[in-house]
């Protein structure tokens, strides 16, 4: 099973492609999709077609995307949704089912704790996909979405099993 | 001229198309894309799909989109962020100019006060159109940020022949 993670942004979006075998997870790609200007318009079809470029690309069967964190920035959060609309549409335009998780939620299945920093999830993503050269935090944080989408998947399926 | 007004909403967007010859404005379609079910991805494709629809079937020159209302409820800004992204997205796709008015910028340009209330747009927006039958309340207000777009181009148009 080959899955995208997608964590969604305006300006940068990062995204993470894994292959998962069993209990074995492998590195296929990591990068940042990046948009410039003022113009909504214009930048939203940038990451449109960026992204559309890394699916047609890589092929994945499933893809994940953080739940984007609510705050009282009501402007920053209205922008990152317009991102994440994006992000949702994409792998969704391709017919794929497109997970949900809160970061807290990706957090404590990679690293363990709901609440480790940037550097803990960095380390246990390199630790999972050894030898991978990370494109940027973003792009961490995408394959950090993905690796929690693999596991929460694999779980159901034995759930699925345990009970057929 | 011919301008597409959208405005957005993740389970409802309305939207509407008039022609613009000097100030003659003329009704040319209205009506309302819906999105059904709890997938968000799957909400998000059905909405591009209904609006890319109009746009091919329209042929729209420029269009406009309502800037959302940021309040205090994050989770609904962050819906309507989603449903906004594609509402931006789909013309821009088209390569069209997408202006963005603020709702008591169109409330002021259509009915002359900013905090006029649903039905009193909708009065305005028959005046202006006459004999035009709306889909809707949110196809009433997509009609409205049409005609606060021609205004503004026409407006914009103006000052730019006055300092030629």
């Amino acid at each position: 099973m080959r899955v995208l993670g997608i964590d969604p942004g305006l300006r940068t979006m990062g995204w993470g492609v894994i292959d998962v075998a069993g209990s074995r997870l492998s590195h296929v790609a990591n990068g940042l999709c990046e948009s410039r200007g003022t113009d909504l318009g214009r930048r939203l079809v940038s990451l449109h077609a960026q992204l559309t470029d890394v699916l047609l690309r890589y092929s994945p069967d499933c893809a994940a995307v953080e739940q984007t964190f609510v705050n009282k920035d009501g402007a920053g959060t209205l922008k990152l949704g317009q991102a994440r609309g994006i992000a949702m549409l994409v792998p969704a335009q391709a017919g794929l089912e497109v997970g949900e998780y809160a970061p807290n939620s990706v957090k404590k299945t990679v690293v363990g704790v709901g609440h480790a920093d940037k550097k803990q999830v960095e380390h246990m993503v390199k630790m999972q996909l050894p030898g991978v050269v990370l494109a940027g935090t973003d792009a961490s944080d995408a394959l950090a979405i993905a690796i929690c989408h693999a596991f929460h998947s694999q779980t159901a399926q034995r759930w699925a099993e345990i009970r057929a």
